[in-house]
């Protein structure tokens, strides 16, 4: 598990909700920052992307008062698509997988364009092996 | 269409981020109003639930400045779980499709239990037919 | 109390917190909210704005469950500042007072400008009377 | 300014807004989160408290990209309520200045209560010089 880049994340009080737990709602915030942490800050990476799916599971429920690992690889490089794999991790247990796929945009006309060489490069150490 | 259960929102600027558009992270926030306004509101049913898989399909982007349409059927219920089909439409456009399983969840245990016959039927009416 | 526009918000469960009441920090959206209800889309102000200050007093807890009504008026109008007074309602009980500084801001070079004509004479109806 | 203590929080993407900045609806997360960080996690309080007054003036827009410091110190204490004073610095610039009110709260009643002579001793460190 060596290609995934990890981003710890501290659950703010905000965060929680009625039931005693962080909300639901509140997880894709974190795999969205986890996927920053990696592509634009640790790879440079500066082409915008908008996320075309999010599916997420929910395994185990997340507390406030321990930080959280976020776990970003790279599952499937398309023409013009990039899926993340991603996991959520608190007190040693895996309490979120998710999947992720972005597509490049063009800010002007809005529309998907194909994945740059230089993006697949950056990104091709957080490729998870073929299992 | 006329199984789902529709729900107005209004989006907030708060919602909005720096590429101009909804931010895809404010999405579940909404599904899971539309999900709560049928099922606690409309339907009166008081048992907590827990999300236990969520499914975004983003179509369309979604803009600030004008209603959403939040729609809400049942997919399918199975022994402990409901699955719904969920589906955001602004301007007369899909913007959003999306799946959500849910599971009946005892407050005490945290542990999942079954979907009581009493809630069933309340959800009978927004059942997709079989297509 | 006539002066005051009325903007209908509905509490969502992710507003919640694990203190079983609406988060402190969840009324700055509401009042936002509650201004840009009669700005922009009542009074068609498309003027930008920046907030300066912020004051909320916090009188009683909001819960989720119930509508909740934001009220809003004018308390002052300066060279490049407008003071609006706020109070959120909750089950016929005011929750929250707030008053709230913004600025015209000029999009380009991000300074103050003056507060149009055409804007304060918008405004003058949610002016409070002298009291 | 030895009296602050220190919490850094890296923006996120999406507490941005169209404006192309942090909206000023995230400043009130980020100050709890540095009062939390000073009071529960470094001092070990454990005493419930409830914001009455949040006031909050913004000097500078804050931006997305660089972290922020939030210094967090306390102001005064009186009988069941104590005064924090916080800045959030950003760049080298204090783009926020902030005063807030909380009571100590007894969750069965919901009534304030003294603030214990204990917590008076752990937060007396964080005392701002008179002046």
């Amino acid at each position: 598990m060596s290609d995934y880049f990890e981003t710890l994340i501290k659950p703010r009080f905000s965060e929680t909700d009625m039931r005693g737990h962080i909300s639901n709602t509140v997880v894709p915030v974190w795999l969205s920052e986890g996927r920053g942490s990696l592509c634009r800050e640790h790879l440079g990476i500066t082409q915008p992307w908008m996320v075309v799916n999010l599916n997420v599971n929910y395994h185990q429920e997340l507390l406030w008062g321990a930080q959280v690992t976020v776990k970003t690889a790279v599952e499937r490089i398309g023409n013009s698509s990039i899926c993340f794999a991603q996991e959520i991790w608190q007190n040693e247990r895996c309490c979120v997988k998710a999947s992720t796929t972005i597509a490049a945009l063009d800010m002007e006309t809005r529309r998907p364009i194909p994945v740059s060489q230089d993006d697949r490069k950056r990104l091709a150490p957080y490729m998870l092996e073929s299992k």
